[in-house]
């Protein structure tokens, strides 16, 4: 186990976490607000430490290697959030280490789950660090889900990355560098592009720039209490949408678009199923809500896709209260809860490509039983997936059911209601904001006990990892040799 | 398609029926009741019906394929139903044809979910018929999954038939029938036993019956309203607990028993698991009943011990309301409703085989991550998995759970609360009884709208022959050719 390296990558990471503090820093200065000073010390902090480790473990062995790299992976978001939640505690916004912890972690898992009941009352800089820590966050996922699980043959993206000639599955390759770069241009052009427009639709310029930052993420925290809902603007709202679907499309396939490659994206399964599953919930809610509410068309159709695309991409953004919708249409959201975004996007949840591989390995297993002799593989983008990966996607699958059945029965001793409970651990562990009964889009996390918060904030971070990641870590083969 | 076949087959199924009534009619003329001319007239249609189609379908072709077999088995529960529900309304013990059919396919499918509100009410012979259709039920569930199903390739057993050289794949082996006849003796030697020991600890002879009848095919309906909670005695409890137990494990293993061969069944993967599995939950729900409620510490541990192997060996039988415990217990329970008897019992849902397959599968497969080029098949009983079967069986759970969730969401439509809704399509699916809500364990399902009990029967249906047993008939690929 090469130490040495870990230690010093995560000091890099955390003297990056402390330039983006000056960032937030220089917000506050604007605004000329009180929390200047704790930017200025979790800054120096974060500054400080990332400089003492990289000078104490200068000339490490440069080899990461896989073992390395998984406890790497598991530590940054719990660094990072340790690190990130300095600027709430020192600044007094969110005094308790427990609750500012809750509220860093929930950032950078971009799930935007959140302890505050009086956002507006928070300085600028506080606000612009807590969108900071999501975007943050998303652009961690990136570089993880595109370039960095694949080589441990994790995550959604294998189908795509065995297509490639990719890098060597021992060692990460100086080419991951590459990859994480144009993903990152890409990123970031969407995140102006976004801020450019709810500018025009009437946001400031600062919301915008947050807002953006926390869609891209498919993060979900807002600078105002009552979310997008603050915002009647229609404009404003179908902004939010279309670019909370871009964050949650594979960045892949937005680099095809880029590039002219527009059939190349039509022609993608994945992003195929994820327009028919979008389409298709709207439409059952657009239908009950007309039936059900006094809504106009107009409306209805708005908060029935607003609701949808922000839950399936898990950002969490929300113009209306879900709960208060008949059971049926609520029961349907609920669902969308563990569909995700694509693979290779900032969403998290079980996410379309695995849902896909699984409804069709059902479907073809009804083909298998009628011909028990011939081999009959799943094919996926018209090719033959292998069995390697459906046993792999499906064991995902069922892990993820039983830590959302585990976690759930160990919160009812913490939350004595099934459904605040089931709400709670599927939104924590699909990253996505919002749950049901009293963690419901107009509540927020506050009441929840700190043991609860604990729980939650570990079940953010299995999430967003893809529950491998860290599972692996409790495998006693990890530690062999 | 030889269809002269497949309706030869139900003729003769409906004849045994017909049989089976004069059973019941016996009954209620030792007790002089009204119903007898009821099961005069029930019988008569069955004999008369079945004695017609065997005229007319003499010299059938005796080739039975697999498409003919899947046919019939989808055919017998539902044809079983429609001619058992006879009694009921003819009688006018049930006069509503729909309430009739829920109450018979209840039973046929050895759910137990029930639609009467005053059990005590009705005649003996009706009763009688009603505890009846569970035993037929269990009977037939037994031949399906360690006979017919495996010749299909579908169900828990594959396993085990894997290792024995069994009937050929394409048709309907001769040697099925000794393998019937042994277990039938097994499950009628069960049954007698029971009624005496619980005949013994005080209950009526004709009670003893009719819940031995009921134990052995975990099917749980009682002929008191208060269910098992009628009798008080822990001897007549825990003798059903046993019996429970024994319903619930696989039918070849008590043959081993019997034959003296200890040794095999405590080596049985499956039997340690569904060991286990009851232990830890009864030890969970004995510990939480000690700390949040009066009972007594043996009141305590029965109760305990009693409602988990009623609910994971899908019986149902109930001695005290699980709704009334802490949230956290009660969740426990729930979480039994997915467990189920072992692969080759009478018990339903999802399996423990299964359960431990998958558990293992997740458990390889952080293995497999770190040892990619390793090939680490699935262990069980000390044999190599084949890949085949953990796909099938991950496929099962998938489609499990799509149904479940689909069904929920659904029945919302139906039922305007989640928990109640999810309760009723949980226990419909797992042949379990009772739910959580409005159709818990003090409850039944007489309010519940026509479409709704029209739905939760197709659900019973589908859990009971195993999901793919159903859906298959619905590919396009089962037709053609």
């Amino acid at each position: 186990m090469n130490l040495k390296i870990i230690i010093r990558v995560l000091g890099f990471l955390i003297f990056v976490e402390g330039v983006a503090m000056l960032l937030a820093l220089a917000v506050s200065l604007i605004y000329g607000e009180y929390d200047s000073t704790a930017f200025l010390i979790s800054s120096g902090i974060c500054l400080v430490t990332g400089g003492i480790i990289a000078w104490l473990t200068n000339g490490a062995n440069k080899d990461i290697g896989k073992r390395e790299g998984f406890i790497i992976v598991a530590l940054v978001w719990v660094v990072f959030s340790f690190f990130g939640s300095l600027p709430y505690i020192i600044s007094g916004s969110i005094p308790n280490f427990t609750n500012a912890f809750f509220e860093t972690i929930s950032g950078f898992t971009t799930t935007g789950s959140s302890i505050l009941s009086d956002i507006e009352a928070l300085p600028h800089g506080v606000l612009f660090w807590r969108s900071i820590s999501q975007w943050l966050g998303g652009m961690g996922i990136i570089v993880l889900s595109l370039a960095i699980l694949p080589v441990f043959g994790i995550g959604g993206m294998q189908l795509y990355v065995a297509e490639v000639p990719g890098p060597t599955p021992d060692k990460i390759s100086p080419r991951i560098r590459q990859t994480a770069k144009t993903l990152w241009i890409i990123y970031l052009g969407f995140t102006a592009t976004e801020t450019l427009l709810l500018w025009i639709g009437g946001m400031s310029f600062y919301d915008a720039v947050c807002h953006s930052f926390t869609t891209m993420a498919t993060g979900g925290f807002s600078t105002k209490q009552a979310s997008i809902a603050f915002w009647s603007s229609p404009f404003i709202q179908y902004v939010i949408i279309i670019f909370m679907f871009l964050a949650g499309t594979n960045f892949t396939l937005s680099y095809l678009a880029l590039k002219g490659k527009f059939k190349s994206v039509f022609k993608d399964e994945e992003f195929k199923y994820y327009g028919i599953f979008i389409l298709g919930f709207t439409a059952l809610i657009f239908g009950g809500l007309l039936l059900t509410s006094q809504l106009g068309v107009e409306q209805a159709f708005r908060d029935a896709l607003f609701q949808v695309v922000s839950i399936i991409t898990t950002t969490g953004f929300a113009t209306t209260d879900y709960l208060l919708w008949t059971p049926f249409l609520t029961i349907l959201i609920f669902t969308l809860f563990f569909f995700g975004g694509s693979a290779g996007s900032t969403g998290g949840s079980i996410k379309i490509m695995r849902i896909v591989l699984l409804l069709k390995n059902s479907y073809y297993e009804l083909r298998r039983m009628i011909h028990p002799h011939a081999v009959i593989p799943v094919r996926f983008n018209k090719h033959s997936v292998d069995a390697k990966i459906i046993t792999n996607v499906l064991a995902f699958f069922m892990l993820y059911f039983i830590i959302f059945g585990l976690s759930t029965i160990l919160f009812t001793l913490i939350e004595p209601d099934m459904e605040s409970a089931m709400g709670a651990v599927a939104t924590s562990l699909g990253n996505i904001g919002p749950g049901l009964g009293n963690v419901g889009p107009a509540e927020n996390f506050l009441h929840v006990s700190p043991v609860g918060k604990w729980f939650l904030s570990f079940l953010m971070l299995l999430g967003r990892l893809e529950l491998f990641t860290i599972l692996v870590l409790f495998s006693p083969a990890f530690w062999k040799q």
